[in-house]
């Protein structure tokens, strides 16, 4: 059976999950969310944000996240802004739109947005209130091509939409990839003091299940509860959520696997540089785009699954390669003896 | 600490779970519901229900499973016929009014509908358009106050809403201990065929989460995996929900758990009446609501936890016990002995 | 041709909005309200309430204002508490559960609702936040049954509301008529005291079509006019609804045109009464509920157009009567005629 | 005061309107569309496009035409296609996203769409579930910016919707407008052929106000009622709209209106074409987009008022002249002498 480079999730759980989970196995716990290790990893987090007056709540997977933050931050009127490679833009079938919720999409070229480009979409939308009005930003890091922002980058937004009375929203579906990545200079803590909300993603990082949405603006933290109970969030056995984030944040092991698959796709990245390979843009996380021709996609199909992202031309198209947390030392030795091979 | 019979879900997972989750932990999958331990438990679920033409999906709760079939199934002008004890009229925050649908309240004395009930609703709904219409009988089995339907009872609701072009559906959170109270009548195969979609409860019985909708009507089956995607129910790790019903199913692990509680239940139900102690409903399954003074009830509180329910008289109250898989004969037995005490 | 009381809608408009809109038929005008009739009509509303922080908007009908109103005013997951017979409630096809919002009903005998029935809703809703949080109380006035506050009521749910952080919101598409009613002790600049908004009806009381909705909570007055857009209620000529408002205001045309239909249903009503009728309940505006034998609905059915209202037994049925701005004399006169003539 | 080409609906209605009204008012009629005025236009137009089968409905406004139609025929995981000019994409406050549907963007030259381009939409999207599904294409005629299809890109359209199981919808805000262009060779019987359902504007050409939509596909006709009322369209006094159209086609008075609209933009394209002015999009029907110097635009602003619609360079602007039924040969002699002396 091939080994699948397509995705961060194909394995299960971090082995230190499931200890835990059979340690805690019989406790009696309170239900939805207000088991004893929700409120423990609650409390972790906010002390790794640095701030305490954010809230911190679980729910089970990435679209589930962003759907409830985003419609029960906004009146109906209002839009979001995000870049067309946006996962709520291309990836959720329609999922904000059907919260009521129009999302502008800006044509980037790595995934990442920029203030002048959110103004350029208020600037055609002045004609009110026939036009809907623009209220939150929505970025993704690392961004859905493996991309990340500098901590200036993160400041000029925030900058800028609080100028411009916008709420800024970060998908942290990688977070941990993004923080771990060599060229990285944000921390945990900035996303406590420069966004407005934010989730911490679990399932590409070594969860079962499981996404934390981090509310730092005081007048979103509202009444959530019931945001996350009407869309179908608030688990009963919410400790399933709670445990799990409480294991992977109560020392380093989170930001270690996120490491960990990083630099395995840095080895791939070295190995496809060393035979000349362009990519289709230039990252630092455990997503990669090497552009290949068609022979060698074919030949590094016998042995591995990946996504062909993009035909460049008749000859060539981009590939997608994801590492993840469970990626092995002897997987990506074999992968770079295949890649070596293609000489 | 006290002993919680307030829940069903206070525990985490039944032990085979978990094996079963370390067993599988590092073997590569497919994302979402496309893994092989969620084709293997739908094909095991069809054939339990004896309906191949059946499709099954699995979600990670019940608030989830009913609004996302309910909004599925309907067009916007189809209203929802419920209890007025039904969980989505009364416990899950508005969640199917937010996907745009009413939901009609008949007031019962045991949380069961019959099609008379209905029928009054409809009838006071004639003056169309200016009335919404009435499309989908929502009921729960076991019900919100632990009664059950037998199969007389299904086949006329199934026949009355054949007739009315009515669909019925079935929130089968407790499905498991209705199929196992000592006075059912009903078989999981009796539900592929009365019934246009229902869902299977994981959550409620041993599982860490997670529901099984199954969908018999295949004019609901179209496209429903859009759905589950834009209501954030379309897990990347789907395969934990896949593999706990497996598990759960692929013998008789699902019903035994189920009559478990029923029979500590039971067994609790007999010592109240031995006391003497009236039932706010008579009930075969894991829910009991005995009617107890307040000086009993203030008594079992010590060591017990548990819901006063239903304030009958300034002397009196109905309160809930409910038991699970993983309630111990050892703590059912210092239960009935404090029980005994009270006289 | 039978005459019609089956609604206060059956003829058109008044003649002196019929000459408005001659007389000012070639004026070039702004667009979506920016018209001076309506900026005038605006003025004289706001200074008829006595309230000039209040905003003015005019939509084309009465569903369309509740459901504007409604859903502006509410985030996702607040309800609304209405009576059993409020239009919202069961005439308007679901459009507010549309909205996403559910609508708790109370069983009333009058159409009326007192801050005590509200209380026994929000007393059943405590389990937060697995229950939806009541926070917007919808009343009519007159009511659906012809029924009128008090100023006492109105003050006495105002109150309420404000302790308990409710919108008050009344619907008011025969607010004329209950003005104008010989029992009523309420002044329209009572409505600009004592409610969050309201609206006041222009269909039902001589207008070609038209409601103006006044918003007197300042914090539910920002950004209104993008949900006017949005629900496709902004019309391009909306000095159609403007300019009948002025017409209908400038002086007490409105508060005449709904006196009369209330006179003329009061002349009808004793002759109900000195036929020795009952009454479904007891009504000072123009909709009155006499309570008939079958032999009497059916002669009075010859010449005469009406709706049975409700069934009292097998031998007699409540019947609803309607007057309007347009019942002349002679039709009283023939109608009384043949009630005298059932003796 | 200026005289105003900002729009075609700066007067009121057609006289012939008004004194239907007139003659009309105090004839009793039933409510909400049940008229006999609404039930002859509704007749007259089924004979005019040639489709009996076809259902008609009237709305007050385009904005409420367009959220109806394209709600009520959509489930709720599918999308709309529609130009980037196109009225539901930008000028209607995010209504359509609003109903809970993603509508994609084509960015046209002209306004107008080719299968090829909704051909690139659905490319990109074919990641089932994952994506949303393509449902409804929305095409304006005339298009925002004046332009018109001809017969054979209506076919071709229609039939590559036939094809991928897509419904074709018309904006027809303007479609008398484009029926009456010199260039035109589509017939209204066309819109109830080669549509699954369009709408015929009235409030752009003489009406007081109002739209009918017309439903040629059966499928979606059904219960269509149920959303009008639920949308707040639904008018009592629908006799408003139903007389206003009945007036309009009973003879050809719709068709003149709109070509007397065309026929006067056509003689102040010629006098720009003499002065040399390039312009934005060729059109022949009641819109024109001249580029003028910013000088230009400074003296034909003294005496008339028009958009400034596109910023072109430092230099010059498109600028947008609507004429309507109402401009007089007097008024375009005036502004032709205004623009002769711009040389």
């Amino acid at each position: 059976m091939k080994y699948s480079f397509k995705n961060d999730y194909a394995e299960s759980a971090h082995p230190r999950i499931l200890e835990a989970l059979i340690k805690s196995n019989l406790n009696q716990q309170n239900g939805y969310g207000l088991d004893e290790y929700s409120t423990e990893a609650k409390s972790i987090i906010k002390q790794k944000i640095g701030n305490y007056s954010s809230t911190v709540d679980f729910v089970s997977g990435g679209t589930q996240a962003n759907l409830i933050a985003i419609s029960a931050f906004l009146r109906p009127h209002e839009s979001v802004v995000a870049a067309a490679t946006g996962h709520i833009f291309t990836n959720e079938s329609g999922a904000i739109e059907a919260t009521g919720h129009k999302v502008h999409a800006i044509e980037t070229l790595n995934g990442k947005i920029k203030p002048v480009d959110i103004q350029k979409i208020i600037d055609v939308h002045q004609n009110k209130p026939h036009q809907v009005k623009q209220k939150l930003v929505y970025i993704s890091n690392s961004t859905e091509l493996g991309t990340i922002y500098s901590k200036q980058e993160l400041i000029d937004l925030y900058q800028y939409c609080q100028e411009k009375e916008l709420y800024l929203f970060v998908d942290g579906a990688r977070l941990g990839h993004a923080l771990t990545a060599e060229t990285n200079d944000l921390t945990l803590e900035d996303f406590g003091k420069y966004t407005d909300a934010f989730y911490l993603g679990g399932t590409k990082n070594g969860a079962l299940i499981g996404e934390a949405i981090i509310i730092n603006n005081e007048n979103l933290q509202k009444e959530f509860g019931f945001h996350l109970k009407q869309k179908g969030a608030l688990l009963a056995k919410g400790r399933l959520l709670g445990l799990q984030f409480q294991e992977l944040l109560r020392d380093d092991l989170y930001f270690d696997l996120a490491k960990h698959a990083n630099q395995q796709a840095m080895k791939i990245k070295n190995a496809f540089g060393q035979l000349g390979s362009d990519f289709l843009c230039e990252t630092f996380t455990n997503q990669i785009f090497p552009i290949l021709t068609n022979s060698q996609i074919e030949k590094l199909s016998t042995n591995f699954d990946f996504y062909v992202w993009k035909k460049i031309d008749e000859e060539k198209s981009a590939v997608r390669i994801i590492t993840s947390w469970a990626t092995t030392d002897q997987i990506i030795e074999n992968f770079i003896n295949e890649i070596k091979n293609l000489k």
